[in-house]
């Protein structure tokens, strides 16, 4: 593939030529990468030789790698930088949604005083516009750029029209029509307008059927939307329903992407969105919250255990089980809550009932109980002398799986109810309650058959 | 949104009508629907009430719901309908990439016989060159499906060209621009086109600075490019450069998310893609593979206790804290292989070396391990009379971190080495290494302080 791989020999080399402050073989070495390549590379250089290279960037690339920049970074860069240098050097020839998105994370002094450098009235009042919306709606991901002719036009003015629309607007994937208020009739793609006739009407030649967002619609949906209808991109409107932006496939696929991390993060137990590569104090602070609540588990787990300490003494080899009893709570418990976490994410769970749920999960847990329960039954029976403890672990077992199950399942559906993030039941927490839950069975179970034999 | 909700009452109505074999009125039914929204219908029905409706689809419609149908639907549907029928109603209205996948997922024999009776030479060599190559390379996901023109052309032959060859496009994002070897040259966004004078060549106004893929190129790679870079659309080339199919955005998007999904099912110990919606049997499944690796653990754990009980019933409290220690070490364990294989995934693990980023997780382990081991003295020092056992559960904590998070690091780093999944390390199977490690690890400390102390 024709794409640039960032090696340790690059890096060297690119350090070499900027400690002998050689210009024209720095910018030779980043002639043909992409911005997100340079950002790539910043990652790598400490901030006096990422300031170096930046410096020798033009406008257009410094500002699309500026965008490309984790926040952390960007933010470096930035706070050294006067106002009017950062409204004029960048903001100024970046796409809306990306320069709200740069403003949006600055505080609110220095917001208004970027915004207020910004020479184009319509370009400061339209960044303006967006930072309104929730970064998590459709305002939040929409940028104002786009083509929009109105549905009188014929053929010839719609393209006089992008030519003069057009110099804004980066990819142009369909044209949006507008009746006399504004409001979005349909939309036009652009092989349509290449092939019709040049004095064709507009309305004429439109697709009335077109899949749009509201302003306050919740991005995962219109992720959602764009990913199963296979959206390149989707139009915004206001409560009136006029057009007010468009929403591209790569603000989606972000979201999507985003949207998969930050489950498999939490089912991890980790609470903070952070790569390999961030500082060290970054991933312990990500790692320690969910590791307490685990050690709380703990806590109470040994408790559970003191409170049965004298069974534990006294039945020999009860003791022996206890980790696996714990880890197939455990191991069941996220299986279940996993799967549908998943399909709550995917809008995938279709329209049975949370109680036909259930019972299909009781069904599992069920043919699952029965075949491990089987299993630990023949270990046990070849290679321990005490009946009692035979059963024991079987019939603790099962009832552990069948309760981790249920309890998986219910939990990320409840969680869904009260409009919490289900994926927060993945993980530390199922796995926590499972574990304790798990022994008081497993204990009180072993009380009971070893006390009757 | 502008967006069908399926809902029990529209199933319900839906099903009344059919009983009632009102055709119109169940075509009203499904007039606006997307193809994606009538297969999601489909997964309510019964195989009778979805026949009767697919009959009632006209073909172009009745192809697209094939495609969008899951796999074992689409068998469903396929097992019952001649080869003739499979041909010409469907696979013909197909595009190229579509038709190859559900062409691909037949057998040998009825592949050939489907092959067979594609009227369009043309299309069906298409079909059976793109059955050749892996479905996880960009072989696999391009369409033959696209727009060329040579770069001698004019920009109004450009645009005979397209009213040409673009019947069978459904959306046209770039004009791929050839040599008189059909080797790929550039890219012209259909914008530039628009927005160029009719006589300029396309030479001239072709964009060179191309990313492309080869045939062989991982699917995976092509998915982390085009995301990386935002493209809409890459073109591939075979080993001697000619333009041979082009990936459009949607099949990335799908690629990106069954990645994050596979990892997520991974790491929650499932071992098949699974939906809460499938039969029991593939749900239960899915589950067992990974629950009796956990079961195995579990044993050997149950061997590394009795092999300890003279410890365990000698030393008062020593087994209450097991679950604690075993629970700690897989939580942690499965924290560090997480953020590994996420950023194997994404491609951010910068060009540290693994000797430097194990290093960083022995730091950040020294950090949480002192932070835990110091919580749970303070814990023990208040609640337990035993000052062996205080000082046994901290020491041991702080082992147990330190090991499980760097087996949690270094695990999946040495099986991308090896080329195998990364994602395979996380979930049940570093948790139940580091559930057994642990415990081996706290007994042991445990029977030197007791017996020293």
């Amino acid at each position: 593939m024709h794409q640039f791989e960032l090696t340790r020999e690059y890096i060297d080399n690119l350090r070499d030529v900027i400690e002998r402050k050689d210009e024209a073989v720095a910018l030779q070495l980043m002639e043909e990468l992409h911005a997100a390549d340079i950002a790539e590379i910043y990652k790598e250089l400490n901030i006096d030789e990422a300031r170096y290279l930046y410096l020798l960037l033009d406008k257009e690339v410094a500002s699309d790698v500026l965008v490309e920049l984790e926040e952390d970074e960007r933010e470096r860069f930035l706070k050294v930088l006067p106002s009017e240098v950062i409204a004029k050097q960048f903001i100024e020839v970046m796409d809306s949604d990306d320069a709200a998105d740069v403003i949006g994370e600055m505080s609110e002094d220095k917001k208004q005083e970027v915004l207020s450098h910004i020479d184009d009235i319509e370009q400061a009042g339209d960044i303006a516009d967006l930072l309104n919306y929730d970064e998590n709606s459709a305002g939040g991901l929409m940028a104002k750029e786009l083509i929009a002719v109105n549905e009188n036009y014929n053929v010839n003015d719609c393209i006089a029209e992008i030519r003069k629309q057009g110099e804004d607007v980066d990819e142009i994937y369909n044209i949006y029509v507008i009746d006399d208020d504004g409001k979005l009739t349909g939309i036009l793609p652009l092989k349509k307008l290449l092939i019709s006739p040049s004095n064709s009407t507009i309305s004429g030649i439109t697709d009335t059927e077109v899949k749009y967002a509201r302003t306050e619609t919740p991005a995962e949906d219109v992720a959602n939307a764009m990913n199963k209808y296979d959206l390149v991109a989707m139009p915004v409107v206001d409560d009136a329903g006029r057009l007010v932006g468009r929403i591209t496939f790569d603000d989606v696929v972000d979201v999507i992407r985003e949207e998969a991390e930050k489950d498999y993060q939490m089912a991890s137990g980790i609470s903070e969105d952070v790569e390999p590569t961030d500082k060290v104090w970054v991933l312990t602070r990500a790692r320690i919250p969910w590791l307490l609540i685990g050690l709380v588990g703990g806590v109470f787990a040994a408790l559970v255990m003191g409170y049965y300490e004298g069974d534990i003494k006294k039945y020999a080899g009860l003791a022996a089980f206890i980790p696996l009893i714990a880890a197939m709570a455990g191991n069941v418990g996220v299986q279940s809550s996993a799967i549908i976490v998943q399909a709550l994410a995917n809008r995938s769970l279709g329209i049975e009932s949370s109680l036909k749920k259930l019972l299909k999960e009781f069904t599992i847990a069920l043919i699952i109980g029965i075949i491990f329960a089987a299993i630990m039954f023949l270990y046990n029976y070849y290679t321990s002398d005490s009946f009692a403890l035979t059963i024991t672990v079987s019939i603790a077992l099962f009832s552990v799986i069948l309760f981790a199950s249920l309890f998986g399942t219910f939990v990320p559906l409840a969680l869904e109810r009260l409009k919490i993030d289900p994926a927060l039941a993945t993980g530390p927490f199922i796995t926590t309650i499972n574990d304790i839950t798990g022994l008081f069975i497993y204990l009180f179970i072993g009380r009971i058959i070893f006390g009757a034999i």
